[in-house]
C-alpha cells in the first residue's frame, strides 16, 4: 500500500531521559511540527508513567486542535528496553524497574507504539533525517553523562536477540581503570564520558595552582561543569586540554574497537559533548588513525551528529514510521 | 527458480591458512564428499597462489570423475578482505599483499568465486550446519594462534561497509597490555589467543619449579605446546591452570564487550584453543556471569563450534551456496 504522503498525518515522538520528556509531531519527512518538554520526575516512578501518559495524551490532543493526523507514537528512552515485550528492564536515570511502557502507552493513547533505548533511536534519527542519511554501514555514539550507541548494518538498525544490542558505553577498555555507573571498571563510560571529563579536570586542575580551572573553582568537583571545562581548554588551559586528551585518547581507542568490529562507513557522534567540538574531534581522530589498524580504519569518517538535540526525538519518529509501514499495528 | 536439490551437484569449498589449505567439495545439505589438504607455501606468495589454483582445478577434475557438478567455489582466506571487490589487503601468516584473490580463481576455474575472511566464514559455517544452525544472532570466536571472529544479526553475516568486520581479536581491551602480531598493546588477541596461553605458562611455569610445566620443558618457550599446557591443567598443575586462568579471563571480558555490542542468543566459541575443552569454557562463563551486566549477559549461552577443524571449509560452502542462490553468477 502506497501512503498518501500529501496528508497531514504525523507521529507523536517521545524521549525520556532522565532530566526531562521531549515530545514531537513529526511528518513523514522528520520534520517538528509542534513540540512539548516537561521535566522528569525521574525518582518518583509513578508519577514518571502519569506524567508520560499525560504528555502523550495531551500531544494527541493538541495535534487534532492543529488538523494532524497522530499516525503511531515512537519512545525512546533510557534503559534496557526488551524490544519485542515492549519492556523496560531497568534504567540509570529513572526509577523504573521491568515497566511494560510500550503497552501502557499503546493502551492510553489507542495507538500503535515503538519503543527502543534512546542511543539507538538516536542512530535510527541520524540515518532517518541527519550525518547518516543514506549510510547503510555506521556507528552512533551518544556522548553524555554516560554514552550509549547504535549501529546500523546493511541498512537495518543492529537491535541484536532481545533488543539491548548497542551498550557500547559498557566495553571494558581497561580492566583496572575507573569505576563505572554500572559496578564494573574501565568501561568506555568511565573513561570518556562527560563524567570522566569532569573528573580528569579536577583531578589535572588540583594539581596545577596555575590553571584557570583551579582559579576558577580550585578542586572542588561540584562547582565545575563541562562547560567550563571546554571554555578553559579554548583558552589553552593545560588542565583542561589534558582532561580533553585523556578522554578523546580512550574515545578514540573505542571508536578503533568498535570499526575493527563493525567496519562502519562513518561514525557519528551525538550527546552533550560534542558540543566541545574540534577539541575533542581533532583528538579522536588522531588516535584513530594513528593506534587503529591502518587498513581497517583509514576509509571511515568520524563526525558529528547533524540532529543535537533532536536524535532522540527524530529517531523515535524514524522508528514510528519505520514500524507502521513494516508492522501491523498493535 | 528453485533448484533440483536431488541433482548431484556440489561446491568447492576452500579454506587458505598459513599452515595449510583444505579443499572439500561439499554439498547442499553441508556434507563433505570429497576432500584434499596440502601444505601451504606462505612465505612464496607466487608460489602460494599457484599452489591454490592447481588444488582449485584439481577439485574440480576430481569432481567431475565422480560424476559432480561443480556449481561455484567460496574460499575462506587468513587475512582482511574487501569482499567487494574479492582483494585480499593483507594476511598476518601469509606473504600476500593485495590479491584479487576471487577474481583470479574464477578466471582459473570458469566458475562464480565468493570470498571472504576464514573467520567470518566459520561464523556461517556455524550457521549453515554447526552450533547455530537456525539462531540468527550470535557471535563466533576463533581461538588460535590468533583470534578472528564473526557476527549474525538479524540472520545475516555482519560484513560492514567494506567487508572487514569482525576483527574482535583487535579489540583493545588493555591498553597498557602485552604487543599483539598487529604492533598494538593490549588486544584481545594479545591476552587470550593460543600464543597467549603458552606465553602465560610459560611466565608462570619460570617462577614455579615444582610445576609439571616447569620440569617438562625449564623455562624454554619454543619446547612448549598448547596441547603440554592442556595436558598440565588436566593434572591440576598450578602454572598450566594459572595460565587458562588468566587467558579466560580476558576472554570472558573480550565475550562481555561483544555481548554489550551485539546482544546476541549464543556466543559459539571454535579454533584450536577450546580443544582444552571445559578448562576454558568453565573460566570463560564464570567470567561472563560475574563481570558482565547482568540483565545483558545472564540469558546468553556460550558453546564449543560444532565443526571443529571444518567450520571454515563448511563455511566457504555455505558462502559459495548462498552466493548462487542469492547473486547472479559473475
Amino acid at each position: 500500500m502506497t501512503r498518501d504522503t500529501t496528508s497531514r498525518g504525523c507521529v507523536l515522538a517521545l524521549d525520556v531521559g532522565g532530566t526531562k520528556m521531549s515530545l514531537a509531531a513529526v511528518d513523514r519527512q522528520g520534520g517538528i511540527l509542534q513540540r512539548n518538554v516537561i521535566a522528569s520526575p525521574a525518582r518518583d516512578p509513578e508519577k514518571m508513567l502519569s506524567s508520560l501518559l499525560n504528555l502523550v495524551s495531551g500531544g494527541v490532543e493538541s495535534c487534532r486542535a492543529a488538523g494532524l493526523e497522530v499516525e503511531a507514537v515512537g519512545i525512546a528512552a533510557a534503559g534496557f528496553i526488551l524490544q519485542q515485550d515492549g519492556l523496560l528492564l531497568e534504567s540509570p536515570n529513572i526509577a523504573w524497574s521491568m515497566v511494560p511502557l510500550r503497552g501502557l502507552v499503546a493502551e492510553g493513547a489507542g495507538l500503535p507504539v515503538f519503543l527502543d533505548n534512546d542511543a539507538t533511536a538516536a542512530a535510527a534519527g541520524e540515518h532517518f533525517a541527519g550525518a547518516a542519511r543514506g549510510v547503510d554501514d555506521f556507528v552512533y555514539l551518544t556522548l553524555g553523562t554516560g554514552i550509549g550507541g547504535g549501529a546500523f548494518t546493511g541498512g537495518r538498525i543492529n537491535r541484536g536477540y532481545r533488543g539491548t544490542a548497542g551498550e557500547f558505553g559498557h566495553m571494558t577498555l581497561d580492566p583496572a581503570g575507573p569505576m563505572c555507573g554500572c559496578g564494573r571498571r574501565g568501561c568506555l563510560e568511565a573513561l570518556a564520558s562527560g563524567t570522566a571529563l569532569r573528573r580528569e579536570a579536577v583531578r589535572l586542575a588540583s594539581r596545577d595552582p596555575g590553571s584557570i580551572l583551579h582559579r576558577q573553582c580550585g578542586i572542588d568537583p561540584v562547582a565545575l561543569t563541562g562547560e567550563m571545562v571546554s571554555d578553559a581548554a579554548e583558552r589553552g588551559d593545560r588542565a583542561a586540554l589534558g582532561a580533553f586528551d585523556n578522554v578523546g585518547y580512550y574515545l578514540g581507542l573505542g571508536i578503533i574497537n568498535l570499526v575493527h568490529i563493525f567496519d562502519p562507513e562513518m561514525v557519528v557522534l551525538g550527546g552533550g559533548m560534542v558540543g566541545s567540538g574540534h577539541l575533542l574531534m581533532d583528538k579522536v581522530r588522531g588516535v584513530v588513525a594513528e593506534r587503529g589498524i591502518s587498513c581497517l580504519v583509514r576509509d571511515v569518517t568520524i563526525v558529528i551528529s547533524a540532529l543535537g538535540g533532536d536524535a532522540g526525538v527524530i529517531g523515535a519518529a524514524a522508528m514510528a514510521w519505520e514500524g507502521i509501514e513494516n508492522e501491523p499495528a498493535k
